[in-house]
């Protein structure tokens, strides 16, 4: 089981020719899945980590195997789990289903920056223990 | 003859399940157009502008007018000219080609904002110089 | 009132440099706003009018006013109203509003099309009684 | 040295609110490159492989790690290399450079598929030959 599943549509024009969304939105997908998280995680979300924290995020590796594919209006389910809660940097898998059916699994490692330097920071200690529900046990 | 014009390739992902480029991105196409427009117009392009100038501008009105559709590969032609050239405004219309075929017309209005204040902005003299060549006679 | 609204948030990657949403992506949220529509009126959606009617629509008209700008991550509600229903075509209105400001409005013309014969098609008499609730008296 | 390059500038919409291209957006450069090889590789380009071969390709495997980023309005060169040709599957990596600047490497795995039956499809003789060129010794 997941820690956090976002659930959203497929739209039209995130289809292409074949009739499917195309490759590159899933790692858009992933990016509005980790924003919910981050909703879900903190009460000011995502905007709390840069308003309160001076810390913003940015995507150092991206990676995605495409097993299946997503169709125009498909009702989809985007599991995402915390793989690696390191000091500067985090590991986040996402599974996109339809059902049971895994679609695409992918992975996004974060660096977190300070604002004013752009320097990598330290996952400030707020922000460590807000993720760890949504962390693998031992992450 | 317009003053301007732009070409490029319709890219694989900018077209829909019908084959064609999706409607919402011609706006984005008359956007790419006007920044190389401003790179005619102004030594440092629209940058320079934002730097110089210290002069944005927003789109307050859009609109197209579909009459083919481009697809996926084609080349094509985006004709540009400025019909209006106000005090704090500018209105441009569009026209896409494939060859001398137009497959879609459109104009954008923009108003142009101090980016301090984020207030209307006249459009300084040397902006208004730059832009003359690609106006219509008496714009 | 607006006889149909559909409500999302912005996402991350629609919004520019500028801090909200590109310009090009509001006629992006019409389209998905309008597939919500048809899911309400049809039950199987705009999938229902192509298999079980072969009928298509295209986009013939855009058109968009924009009196502010949606920023990332906010909840925004997209009003959507038929202000013409025509033999083979309508007119469909949309105002995007944070609470009760609106931030852009537009409206959309789509062409009916036979999915065969890729000519224009009358909307067909079960489809017009269909989208009769969501359209203005008299449209 | 790198067998292709495709040369081409950020657009404006393609830059987020932290002010660089996003990140899903690299996917989408790595396919235009990939349709600007086929051109050079093909005299019809990739609509010659489905039209002549009926063969299509779809992304199995997506990968980038993310050095840099690059700006609006930049001009940067995509490098490509197919480093594995496989019986039913290629394998490209690339590189977006800003000058000698490395600030994207990644890799796509494509299948090739036949498109009536969607199947696996082994890559046909002279699109194999076409590839050659642009192929690591001994991929």
């Amino acid at each position: 089981m997941a820690p956090f599943t976002h659930s959203f549509r497929i739209r039209y024009h995130e289809c292409d020719a074949q009739g499917h969304a195309f490759n590159a939105h899933y790692f858009a997908f992933f990016d509005v899945a980790m924003t919910e998280l981050w909703r879900a995680a903190l009460a000011g979300g995502y905007q709390e980590m840069l308003d309160e924290h001076g810390i913003d995020m940015v995507v150092a590796e991206a990676s995605a195997r495409f097993l299946g594919s997503a169709r125009f209006d498909e009702l989809v389910d985007l599991d995402v789990e915390l793989i690696r809660l390191g000091t500067t940097s985090t590991t986040t898998a996402f599974a996109l289903r339809r059902a049971d059916d895994v679609l695409v699994e992918g992975e996004l490692r974060h660096v977190y920056m300070n604002v004013t330097s752009w320097e990598k920071a330290p996952i400030p200690d707020l922000i460590r223990a807000a993720l760890a529900p949504f962390s693998r046990a031992g992450a």
